[in-house]
Parts: C-alpha cells; sequence; structure tokens
C-alpha cells in the first residue's frame, strides 16, 4: 500500500492532513484529507467520523468551511473526508455538474461506462475504512455524516451497515433519490433503468424497511432552494414513522443550502456523534 | 447611493451578506460582505470588526473559512470584510499574484498607473465604515483586524487612526513592509522609489514613533512560510519594546500561513475586540 502526505496543516492543536494513494476499489488515484485531534496518538486510538460531501465538492470544501475541527479537537475524534468520486482523464464523465466527477452519488455502478470506476459504495464502506484503520491511530469505532449527496450517503450506507457505525447524520440530504430529478438521473446512468436496483441507494426506502437501528440525526433548512424537488425529508419522515425509526429531523427556518448553514449546526452533529463514539 | 445586495445566507442566526457598490474613493465597482448577528436591529446597534484579507483574497475567504461568525454570533459584533483591491476590467494589473488586483496593500497609490484605482487606504478607513454605518444597524464602535498583508493593513490603518478604532489585532502581519520583497515591490509600485513616503504604511516604524496607544494583539505561526523573509515579527516586537507599545505577540509552534491557522485562534481575537467593543 502506498499513500502519499500531499498537505499538513496543524489546526485547534491537531493536525489536517491530505493524502494521495491508489484506489483498488476505484481504479485511480484518489485523494482523501483526515483531520487528527491533538488527543490521537501512538498510545491513543481516537474514533472516527466519515464526512461525505456533496456534489461538485472534493475533500477540502467541508475540512475548510464547516469548522468542524475545533469541536473534533475537544471531543477526540478524528474526521475523515474522501473525495465525491473516482478522478482522473481516464475517468467517465458528464457535461453535467450532477453525473460522472464530483457526484459519484455513493453507489457502485453496473453500467458502462460508470462500472470501471464508479464503485464510491465499496470504496467508502471497505477499502477507505481499511487504509485508515491501518495508517493513523485511530479505532474501529465509526461514524457517517454528510450533506446533500453525502448527506443521502451517509444514511444509506449507516442503514445498510448498522453493525460498522455507531451514529449517522446528514444536512440536507437527498432522501428519496428514486423520486427526484437528481436521484433518477444519477441512478438511471449508474445503475440502469430497472429501478429495483436503486432501491438499496434509496435512504427514505431503506429506513422505511429497517428493523435494526442506528442512532440518526437530520437537519434541512427551511430555505434551501432544492429542498421541494430534491431534498424531501418528509419522505424520510414518514418512512421513519412507518418502520419506528428513531429518526431525529428538524427544519431550520431562513437557512439555505450553503456551508453558512452547516457551519450554524456542525456542533450539535459532532456532539450527537460523540455521544456513540465515545460510549 | 446604490447598493445591491448579491446574496444572502442565514448563518449563526444571523445573517451573512454580499453587497455590490460603486466606490467613488477607488472609482470602481466593489462587492463587500457582512456578517450581521442576530442581535442587530432597528433597535439595537452592534459595533463592528473590520476584516482585511490577504494577497489573493476577496471578500469570500474570511467569511467561509475562519469560523468568525459563531463568536461574532454570541459577542453581538457585525463584520464587514472589503475586497483587496480595485477590481474591474480597466483597473491596472500585474503579472504577479503580490501587485494590481488582490494587493491593494491598503495604501493610496500615487503612482501611475495605480493612483487611478488604488486607494484602498481611504476606502477602508472612510468610505467604506460610512457607508456601513449609514446602511446597516450598526454603531460607530469599530475595531479592525486582517490576515498577512491585511495584517499589515490593520495595524498601519489602527495606529493611524487611534481615535477611530477601539482595538486592532493581526494574524501573521508584513510587520515590516519597507524591508520585504512583498512590501518593497508594492510600496516601489504604488508610492515610487521615494522610501519617505512608504513610512506612513509600515507598522513597526508606526508602532516605534507612537504615542497614543490602540489595545493589540498579533498572532503568527512559528512554521509559517513566510515567517524569515515577509513577516518579521521580531520587528514589530522590537518596535513596541522601544515605544512601549502594550503589544500582545505570541508565536505558535507548528501553525502556518493558512486559514487553518487562523481559524484556530480567532475566538481568541473576537473575544479580544469584543473586550473594547461592548464596553
Amino acid at each position: 500500500m502506498t499513500i502519499e502526505n500531499i498537505s499538513c496543516n496543524k489546526s485547534f492543536d491537531g493536525w489536517h492532513k491530505q493524502y494521495s494513494h491508489f484506489s483498488k476499489t476505484l481504479n485511480c488515484q484518489m485523494r482523501f484529507a483526515i483531520y487528527l485531534p491533538p488527543s490521537a496518538g501512538v498510545n491513543k486510538k481516537v474514533p472516527v467520523l466519515y464526512w461525505l460531501s456533496g456534489l461538485t465538492c472534493t475533500d477540502e470544501n467541508f475540512m475548510q468551511k464547516a469548522g468542524a475541527q475545533r469541536l473534533a479537537a475537544e471531543l477526540g475524534i478524528a474526521i475523515v473526508a474522501p473525495d465525491t468520486s473516482p478522478r482522473g482523464d481516464d475517468v467517465a464523465d458528464d457535461a453535467g455538474y450532477d453525473l460522472g466527477k464530483g457526484a459519484g452519488f455513493y453507489v457502485n455502478a453496473t453500467q458502462a461506462p460508470w462500472n470501471r470506476h464508479y464503485q464510491m459504495y465499496d470504496y467508502v464502506v471497505n477499502e477507505l475504512p481499511d487504509l485508515i484503520e491501518e495508517l493513523f491511530p485511530v479505532s474501529d469505532k465509526r461514524s457517517i455524516s454528510g450533506h446533500s449527496m453525502g448527506g443521502h450517503g451517509a444514511l444509506v450506507i449507516g442503514m445498510r451497515n448498522p453493525q460498522r457505525y455507531r451514529s449517522m447524520s446528514a444536512f440536507s440530504p437527498i432522501s428519496n433519490p428514486m423520486d427526484c430529478p437528481w436521484g433518477k438521473k444519477a441512478l438511471t446512468a449508474y445503475l440502469g433503468t430497472d429501478e429495483s436496483t436503486w432501491q438499496a441507494y434509496d435512504a427514505s426506502l431503506l429506513m422505511r424497511k429497517a428493523t435494526d437501528f442506528v442512532p440518526v440525526l437530520v437537519d434541512q433548512g427551511g430555505a434551501d432552494d432544492f429542498l421541494v424537488e430534491q431534498l424531501k425529508p418528509e419522505v424520510l419522515q414518514a418512512a421513519a414513522k412507518e418502520s419506528g425509526y428513531p429518526l431525529q429531523l428538524a427544519i431550520h427556518q431562513g437557512y439555505d443550502h450553503s456551508y453558512y448553514f452547516i457551519s450554524s449546526f456542525i456542533e450539535q452533529h459532532l456532539r450527537f456523534h460523540a455521544e456513540y463514539l465515545n460510549k
């Protein structure tokens, strides 16, 4: 396993670092970022919060804009932010911002030309944690969170792997991708037109059928331009009601889809995850 | 006075907004950002911290990356972030990142072609506060802070206008621009080769001669790549010793020149300014 450190910044007495590595799952070179709190060390393994970003993002958006390091340092939690898709000149792409590079949707693509690289579900669930837990002073206590497309990813991955994640949360998730324009476009391209194959990637559908519950917090801005057409938190809430899933979902009036919203509520998310990670 | 609102995001229960306006001082259209804490309102004027950014920045870097809104909301302080130079197709520029657009150095240029637009000192000291205090629910209690080139600007503007600012602070300021490559290049271009005209823009020189003191806090990263050649906090410290200026300067080992450093210590700066602004 070769992995190259490409940046390093001290932050809240801990360290923000970016790495490049070859992903076997994605069949390309990938970058990720990790924040290591000051308490992490050779004799102290810390738990990890995985953060999945939204459309057009890389590993950098959350690390630069969310203000999460202050809390991660205080609570003794590492944060790992992968990229949002495979990358590189030979990776298939689309002219739209909502398909292809920067828009991997955290699925395992089955359709050409996407299936050669777009295996983000397996990368986030298996390869990346294996690498992180081998190379860094972290434990196998994991939680997962994300924003928009990454909120979708966090909820889907959390619900499909309740034994691997202690808690999950999302900001403004694409809650019902089977029934919104972003989701339909991406799932058709990556998985094909047989909608039964989409079901494993729909948070509302998974929540409706769930029997093994992961603690979950969802925050949504009430002034989010994508709220009605793309995000549909009401579908997620109805699903939770049906299965009895203990979903904590709040709509925050006036807040939009930006990192100004995320940064305003990231403290609550970190403290929520810390409850389960630091048990 | 025409001023156009171009963006608006709720943030920590207050509002981040960007505006465009025609600056008479700079003779061009300018953008600035303001954060209004939730306590600001028709019956409650809040004090203002002006933030001056560094080379290559716009009004956006600080607002997106510093994590200052959390404290500004708590402490009831507005933050105003101007751009770092005049802007527009007819504004003189240089191929280097350290002169021209994005590099106004907060001086009033006297040399062609720069003098037609590059009057950032007057813009920050007079025109912008006049506009802010006329249009927003803010008082005339002002403090000033900045980073790198903006740290230089904040210290120079604070020391030259002790009656206008209650406190000043800087991250990684260009402390002695008369004697570093960035400063020499910019001051030569904007002010000409007569170095006596540079003196009004050198924080160390102003601090050495000061008799009217403004409370001042300076933080510097010990692993900053620009520390030795460009920033020279030791010159500022020697100047303070000479005049008895009550400078609080700290070097923080391991921290670099990035916003990861600024965000790690912004809370101390906001609380420092609040002491004087909320008196």
